[in-house]
């Protein structure tokens, strides 16, 4: 199934004791419909505040289903989330697993003031901010590298080297802009924080190849600060072409 | 001056005895500000629950201004509602009577469920809309008409005829599109019923050149249904090249 949803008013996608999860709304409509006990399995969790357009995640059924319908029997159970797809896979497709590339946006907009009508969508960026910079730095990005310097401390991972396949500042809608990051795998607040260190870029605080020694340094102080999890989408997960075929 | 709004939780533009207006909470801070009331003169009011990018309003003032720190101070006062610009403009000019040309945007998605990102900013029509026969309907709209088919029934006008510039659908991201129409002037729910009524031709209720019929007929209940404000931004006030020069 694929999966968008607006992570305001969620306490992020995996289930857990107390507060609503996404997770935990689209078992519960699954139970609610299969009358039983039915668990998803998504590409990976997102945060509290993060928001999806399209996620992916499987689930395991024995009785055959209309797609479709059951598409439309979800959604008119959930709420401030929309499944856009449900396909069969094969027995084997597994939703975490077989990931091999994600895509997240980090939406911005470039202003000396707030802006009301991006809000809570996107954040402001002050308007002496230069892009040409920042997109200079997200080269440095790209790449298999160990990216020990952009992970949240809490994070109880020991293994960070991941591959970045692209990174680059686009241009969408007039005064909005959005990082667009692919990788095979991201860290806990790692966009959130290549962001803030990007920032810092933009405003000539650091030179743009500086981006290479905060690589290098592997050591949270030296990279910006954890932008919120407001303006941040998981834009897409990408399977290899076999199961893309069972898709 | 150039304003941005988010019309939802705002009764209109125009002040009025009621409820919290654009106008009104501009006026208010400016009022504060200068110690004096101060009335804007915008190049039109919009409906209640109506954005805008980029309103355009002028006030009159004695007194020199520093316009970048009225600005801030204005901003700082206002929620929902950034000034993102304040020039000084020939005492000739006039927010309302100078315009040329406006161009709203009307921002839909084409999908069969409801999308919770794009709730409350963009309607939804279904996933069977023809996008193109509704861009061979727009353009029967261009040009000098009386659009008596396309205003609510209580507006108290009289004058119904308007020239439409342009008119057409445009891709934005994704599965988001926007009629876009620009003209030099609109009536009351006017660009809200065109909308409707090409919806129904998306929908291949009618043929596209429909329209210039409904058009011909100058009577309401030819034309589609009013479609919801919360969807509708005013994008641009454009002014002769004589004012430009004064802004």
């Amino acid at each position: 199934m694929t999966i968008m949803y607006d992570g305001k008013g969620y306490s992020g996608f995996q289930v857990q004791p107390n507060g609503k999860t996404i997770q935990g709304e689209i078992e519960r409509a699954l139970t609610l419909l299969f009358k039983k006990d039915i668990k998803i399995y998504a590409s990976g969790r997102t945060d509290a505040g993060v928001s999806a357009l399209a996620q992916v995640a499987h689930f395991d059924l024995e009785e055959k289903i209309d797609e479709k319908k059951l598409k439309s029997s979800l959604n008119a159970k959930l709420d401030g989330i929309a499944i856009t797809k449900i396909v069969q896979a094969d027995g084997s497709f597994d939703a975490r697993f077989n990931v091999k590339r994600k895509t997240y946006q980090y939406l911005f907009y470039v202003s000396r003031d707030e802006l009301p009508l991006y809000s809570g969508r996107a954040v402001r960026i002050n308007d002496y901010a230069d892009i040409k910079l920042m997109n200079e730095a997200c080269k440095f990005l790209i790449g298999k590298h160990d990216f020990k310097s952009f992970v949240a401390r809490k994070s109880g991972k020991t293994d960070f080297v991941r591959t970045i396949f692209d990174a680059k500042i686009v241009s969408l809608i007039g005064d909005i802009y959005a990082l667009e990051i692919t990788g095979d795998g991201f860290l806990y607040n790692m966009v959130r924080i290549i962001f803030g260190t990007l920032v810092n870029i933009g405003y000539g605080k650091l030179p743009p190849e500086k981006m290479a020694d905060i690589i290098r340094a592997e050591d949270r102080k030296f990279a910006g600060k954890t932008y919120p999890a407001e303006a941040l989408y998981l834009k897409n997960v990408a399977y290899s072409d076999e199961n893309k075929k069972k898709l």
